[in-house]
């Protein structure tokens, strides 16, 4: 598969600059792509490797337009021109239908003529697998879950049973759908369960990442609406509701009940804790820990600074007594006042 | 299956108020309960709730009693009759006993013939599976692994070789429980492998959640309590002891060698770093990493506050300054004791 | 399997002090060891239980020599010693080649014939596994996946099409190697999803804890160097580079195209943010977010310091005012400036 940089921008809008015949059969990064490959230049700290670069031709923005000789491609969103260029030379995997005679559906699920399950793969009791749906190897399925078309459930994935996916979503290994919120109450030193029987629905086009968990509601839905995208490792308690479009980073996490608005991102390792809210289009720093709900958008950050471990250790210890310093500086305030009163 | 209200007090206790034979087949929230469901109030934020609710009935407290006059009962501890009744009304599954044509059991294995084992799952060599326990699709339950009564292992849970499980367990999916612990001598620049040959011996009524690791002792064995509860995403290192009816929040973890407590909670994504120990009866906060020993019991937290990013970015600008600041304000202290000694 | 201490000490040097005839045939702790069984000490925190130990014999330094009167092995490094008895006195277990009936291999996968494939487990199209590899119940090798010889992969391990694993890896159930990276491009309100084409690349040596995952790279390749030890629950983003003999613990985590050099270690819950890199020699204590690079080795932290809750909230509320705590410094500064110039 191969497109000439006129077909490209054919296909996808800009403006070619250099040869428009040149060939290209692949992307790859300004360091390292070489003959029939596409770089792009988005961020302009990699400006220098573009004077460098072995790739065919080049993806850049008006304002680098100039900075390279090579063939290029000048759009106002390179990184997204890039993204459509990779997807049209990396097609997803088309699955040829058919369940693999290793798989296990039961004799009431309903799966599409188109459908593709691989070896070890279960498809439990009721449940109805969409057109052009692909079910890796080993993953499970549980009673009942509908899942629209075009899926990609890779390796390894857990469904619980009576769960709801959208079309075309991505889920990756290790994921979990479903499983029980973590819901107590406790009655003397006991914790007595509380049965969850709420579901997990999730909208279109959503993509889930290894090991994320998103449990099932206590007894409402949890809610994850369409175009989110969810990395590795997160954790989505029971009962939360996700806006469309929202972004998580690895390690992010919502604790029980959480309403986050639609176009809001998480960095890394960042938490919502639990019956809060945040409005849309908030962005929430690496390691910040939501402790109130947010009702302006923004960015929020509460990251504690490093350094090094002796420096660290001196302004720690201050943080365990910084009450005491602002009575401290109080008291010179007061002191120096009455000074002043007392001398003029 | 339904109660009416008068069974369900005549069962749980507690004092009905209105209509006794309204029946209610299922429990529901205060904001979205409809007919023939139950709702309860337990937390005051929710009580403007109350007042709509379409609920067929509440569970309330004495405080509450006169706020509505729909069919109510009232109790002590409405939470906790709340669990009870979402039991009654939602009684777990029982598994037909028998083993899925597709599952894998060694012939060495035993399984009581009152439990099941699902399609994809695996029972190895001398593996002990109790009476009613049910094994989800795709969970491996290695050599030797003995199975008290009434487990519910759901699907794709892996249980390493050599480890215990005490009664009624619930485990849930990507759960790993014996894994090696991270233990490596250095050796120069390697790292030399330390044959981790502990158990996990896991006691009665201890539910772990999805994606959650227990890794196996070095030496002696990594010991949970009964009725631990441990929600998604936790770590506990190998030979740590965590105490009866503690309860873990989803990405809290423990390093190795911790000695945790009876009766303890501890928040969201909250850490204790490795041979520490933490007595019982010990809160500690979301987000918080305990690094020295807790002696007394309480409520400990070191989460950092999170603001506007721009106040955010002031603010953590001086925590690297911190012990300058505090010699600054001796400075202040010693100046103006000095010009008190001089002036008077 | 037991040898006598003389004969420990003949193979791994050291001196022996006391009956060389002695025999071991397990190691254990100070505090448990019993009869035939070797105990050490490497930390002083645990001498006080070196004078009541039941251990038949011990490994010391110098140092503690004359602390006790069992027998003894005397050596430089007694927690590197103890590895090499403890990997002596309990072998890997070594598996008889084969593949189980209830495996499923694809008819073109290489397997050798000393490798074991465990029932369950699922080798795709094209995959190559070496000589005396070991593949765990429910594990799933992608499409062209090679794995060198001696690899132990444990039960339900995925490893996603192209990755390659380099000789005696030993990975853990639960652990995701090479699903997608977090590559999105914003478009408008939507997210385009940018193909993950880059592989995962690891070196010899590598262990890899339950329920970690590796992304492959977007464009180039995301690489794991030799010796490397990764604990539980890690998460590596798209293109990292990890330098060879570098250890994670369990919860740590680095973001997209990170480059962490050789011999580091990241303490439980250590995170550093995209793009940045960490040279050789580096220790980031536990908890700490590296949010800048860092070119000179060291010991670097960003912990908060927890303490009970309302010494926190009194604290915490200054946090959020320390930029004007400095400008008050500032203030009383400049006054008794002042005064000093007014005064003298």
């Amino acid at each position: 598969m191969a497109f000439t940089l006129a077909e490209i921008a054919a296909r996808f809008g800009g403006r070619t600059v250099g040869e428009p015949g040149i060939l290209i059969r692949q992307v790859g990064t300004l360091a390292r792509a070489g003959e029939g490959e596409i770089a792009f230049l988005a961020n302009p700290r990699y400006r220098p490797q573009l004077a460098s670069t072995r790739a065919s031709a080049v993806i850049v923005g008006p304002d680098a337009e100039s900075l390279t000789a090579l063939p290029r491609i000048v759009c106002d969103q390179p990184y997204v021109y890039f993204a459509r260029v990779a997807q049209l030379l990396n097609p997803a995997a088309v699955a040829r239908g058919g369940v693999h005679a290793q798989a296990s559906v039961a004799p009431d699920a309903q799966v599409d003529d188109s459908a593709r399950i691989d070896a070890g793969a279960i498809v439990e009791a009721g449940a109805i697998i969409g057109r052009a749906c692909w079910i890796g190897a080993g993953s499970v399925i549980g009673g009942g879950v509908v899942l629209g078309e075009g899926c990609r459930i890779h390796a390894s994935v857990v469904i619980y049973a009576g769960c709801r996916v959208g079309a075309r979503a991505i889920i990756h290994s290790g994921a979990v759908i479903g499983a029980d919120g973590f819901g107590f109450a406790r009655d003397g030193e006991r914790w007595i369960k509380i049965p969850q029987i709420g579901r997990v629905v999730i909208g279109d086009d959503v993509e889930i990442g290894a090991g994320t968990t998103i449990d099932r509601g206590a007894i409402d839905d949890t809610v994850i609406e369409d175009g989110v995208k969810l990395d590795n490792q997160i954790q989505i308690g029971h009962n939360c509701h996700v806006g469309a479009h929202t972004a998580m980073a690895g390690f992010s996490g919502l604790a029980g009940s959480v309403r986050l608005g639609r176009r809001c991102t998480l960095g890394a390792g960042a938490m919502v804790l639990g019956h809060l809210s945040v409005c849309d289009d908030t962005q929430i720093s690496a390691d910040t820990v939501v402790s109130r709900s947010i009702e302006r958008p923004g960015t929020y950050t509460g990251m504690f600074p490093f350094s090094d471990h002796r420096a660290w250790g001196r302004n720690t210890a201050v943080v365990r007594h910084l009450a005491e310093l602002v009575e401290r500086v109080r008291r010179l305030e007061r002191q120096l006042q009455e000074k002043e009163t007392k001398h003029g």
